[in-house]
């Protein structure tokens, strides 16, 4: 988040973003999806800060076997993220890689300032909330296809009493004590209430990751019209209360924690 | 390059470019050398727009047995260069690589828009030109401690009679055709003419590649004056024309062409 581009109102916002064959998809994954999956997982983070992704710079590291129909099908996993998203490619580089496919997605945004939301922004008594439903996204193949929460992002950072917001991409176990870290608080969860994906466990829920949800708080007044509003907006998207921030001298509810790239 | 960021006088510049452990360094090369160089060739590519560049955002797939100190020698490489080139480091991503050390850095930078300068700014008659010496840069192993141009880049974008400008970064047998064909002309070119690094051929200096001197174009009768400013402002390092566009109907001087990232 740097200072205003076009407008005094305004931030800018930069996010780099990157995908490894072994890591992040298999050597077997369609091209396009992997196409699809480096360009949506960066505008998933700035749709969590209820910003507008605008441009895009991808930088491709491609094995030396590649052939014109390779580059097609990864073009067009990313060409149909950015007609989906409305954002433009305006560059970025190939080279040879001399190992696995990697993918490097640098996104240019825009936020209002108002409405910038960040996961430092909590307070004890806050609820905890999240959008859809958290777990299997590997063993579904819903990490190569997700839609990332833009317009549910923008609207929700233009509600009053929504205080944080961050996408859930390491896994509830891992990315909501980041936001409470951040926020300087603790929290409780009621695990019996977290959304679970068809034939998943609450541990699958809590440390799978690539779930591509959101994840913010609320101040608890501003509940009941907010989920109001929120089912007539988006009547096919699951809104839930889990629990609540709590102050950081009261112990978190333990966690497990999510999936770590590095770690892994 | 995309419209205004804080001024309607303004462009904005976006750039990626990556490094490749095996392509673009060594996996014995110093870590601090591969963190500069990550971030002096898209500096250089700034330079070479007459623009300056601001803001980067890093991102390092680095294999799992990699350790704080390793860290801590990257980041050293690129600390430096922010220093050397008053640019600050807003964010960037890690993950791990199944494969070799890549990074990708990209740059958010600016321009005023009466002083960019593109490829595609030559006209047949301009003079062509080129900073310093070429050749030899693997050899010497001056691809890892070069001074992209940034100074010289912005001074020359505020002459009049520079009317196109590009980084060499394939090698002048590569780079020299894209910028007379992205300005619709052939060139001439005077071999000898070229300047050389100490122990390279006219051939090294054409193919080697990764020099990261500036090429420009100049109208003609803007040289004299050009020259005296340069030697009074640049002393140590040489200007040197080589050569002149032509109309596309001429042939070019055949020229071999320069180092490709995705043939080599």
């Amino acid at each position: 988040v740097v200072n205003s581009p076009y407008h005094k109102d305004m931030f800018q916002l930069l996010k780099t973003d990157a995908v490894v064959e072994g890591v992040h998809f298999s050597p077997d994954t369609p091209l396009a999806s992997v196409g699809w999956k480096a360009l949506c997982r960066p505008i998933s983070d700035i749709a969590a800060t209820g910003g507008i992704p605008r441009h895009a710079l991808i930088t491709v590291a491609a094995p030396s076997y590649w052939k014109r129909n390779d580059w097609i099908s990864l073009y067009r996993g990313i060409g149909k993220a950015t007609l989906s998203f409305e954002l433009s490619v305006i560059g970025g580089e190939t080279v040879r890689s001399p190992g696995p496919l990697f993918i490097s997605v640098a996104l240019v945004g825009y936020a209002r300032k108002e409405h910038l939301r960040l996961r430092s922004g909590g307070h004890p008594g806050d609820l905890i909330c999240v959008t859809g439903r958290l777990g299997g996204s590997f063993t579904s193949g819903r990490h190569l296809r997700f839609h990332p929460r833009l317009r549910e992002g923008l609207w929700l950072s233009q509600q009053k009493g929504v205080t944080a917001m961050m996408d859930l991409s390491d896994g509830l176990g891992s990315d909501l004590p980041k936001l409470a870290s951040a926020s300087g608080c603790s929290f409780q969860i009621a695990f019996e209430k977290i959304p679970l994906n068809r034939g998943c466990s609450i541990q699958d829920a809590v440390s799978d990751g690539e779930d591509y949800e959101l994840l913010f708080t609320l101040q608890p007044p501003k509940r009941k019209s907010l989920l109001e509003k929120w089912s007539s907006l988006f009547p096919r998207l699951p809104l839930t209360c889990i629990g609540q921030l709590t102050a950081s001298s009261v112990a978190s509810t333990p966690i497990a924690s999510g999936y770590d790239h590095l770690k892994a």
